[in-house]
C-alpha cells in the first residue's frame, strides 16, 4: 500500500473541495497500475462526496444539508459554534470514505463526478484527508 | 486485481435494480478467494445500496428519497427534467462505492441483503456499474 | 486477508455500539502492518458510522435518525414492530460498509472518531459485524 496525507483549506464557511487533481496528482506520482483507492478524511465532522461540482450542485447540497440537520438548538452536542451539534450528525450521511476502483493508473470515475470533500464544520478552516492505494 | 463494468437498465423511473447475482457471476467466473469487492457506480445522479429487496422497502426507500430531497423547484442545478437537480445531491444521502469483503469466494451479505443501484434520474435508462475484485 | 467475526450486543433499542477497541484488538492480533480494514455490517436493518461518540452526538443522531426516517405508519413494509419499516431504509442514509486506510498497524482515524455500529432496529438486540483486513 502506498498512502499521503493531504493538508486541504476549507475555509470558515460550510464548503466542498474538490480533491479530483490531488487523487490523479497522487496516482501518478506512485506509479499506480491496477487497485483501489481510499479516500478517507480523519475529522469526525467531515465526509468525502462524489458529485459533480461546479454546476450550482455544490451550493444545492449545502443548502439541503442545512435543511435535513438545521443548525439550530435542538443539539445535545453543545460546543463550538452555534448549530455545531449538526456536523457531528453529517457522518449518518456522508461517510468519511469512498473506495475507488483504478485500472491502468485511472480512477474510474464517470465523466461528471469529482470527489470532494464535504466539510460543514466552519469552525476548521484547515483539515487532513488520507489517500491510500492498494495494488492488486 | 480484477474488474468488469456492467450495464445496467434502470428504466425511466427511480428505481433501485438488483446487481447481487451480477456480483455473485462475476466472482465465480474470475474463480475469487478471499478478498474484498468494491462496488462502484461512475455517475454523480446514482448510487449503491445494500438492503433488504422484495418486501415494499424498495418502494419505501424511493418515496422517502422523494421527501428528503423534493423534486421541486429549489434547486439551482436546473439542466435536465423538473426537479433534476435533486438527483445531484443523492451522493450527500447514498454513495458511488460499497466494499464488502469476499471470503472463500462469497460475499458475508447477510441473509436480507441484496446489492442494489438506486437510480434516481429519470434522464438515463440505461447505467454503468464498475466490479472490482483485490484478492489477499 | 484476514477476517474476523463479531457478536455485538445493541440491546432492545436504538443503539450506537463503540467498535472501535475491538477493531484494535483484531489489528493487534493478526500483527497488521499496512492496509486496507473494512468493517461490514452483514444486517438490512444497521450500518457502520465513523464519529464522535460519547459528547452527546450519539443520542443527537439517533433524534435526528427519527426526524428524518419517522417511525409511523407510511412505511410499505410493515413486519416486525411498528415503525420498523424506517429501519429498512436506513441503508439510503448509512452504508453497512466503511474502509479505513491502516498505516503500522493502527487505524487511520482522527483523535474525535471512533467506529460504530448503527443499530436502528430494536427487535434484534445481538448483531454481527465483519471484520476485514487487506494487507499491501
Amino acid at each position: 500500500m502506498q498512502d499521503r496525507e493531504l493538508t486541504v483549506d476549507t475555509g470558515t464557511r460550510p464548503a466542498l473541495v474538490d480533491l479530483t487533481d490531488e487523487c490523479v496528482r497522487f496516482l501518478a506520482e506512485i506509479d499506480a497500475a491496477d487497485g483501489l483507492l481510499t479516500v478517507f478524511v480523519p475529522h469526525a465532522t467531515a465526509g468525502i462526496v462524489v458529485m459533480e461540482l461546479g454546476a450550482g450542485s455544490d451550493a444545492d447540497l449545502l443548502r439541503a444539508l442545512k435543511t435535513l440537520l438545521p443548525r439550530d438548538d435542538r443539539w445535545t452536542h453543545r460546543h463550538g459554534s452555534p448549530g455545531h451539534g449538526a456536523d457531528h450528525v453529517l457522518p449518518l450521511l456522508a461517510s468519511p470514505s469512498v473506495t475507488i476502483p483504478v485500472v491502468d493508473g485511472r480512477m474510474t470515475l464517470g465523466t461528471w463526478q469529482s470527489v470532494a470533500l464535504l466539510d460543514a464544520n466552519a469552525d476548521n478552516p484547515q483539515r487532513s484527508v488520507r489517500l491510500a492505494f492498494l495494488p492488486g
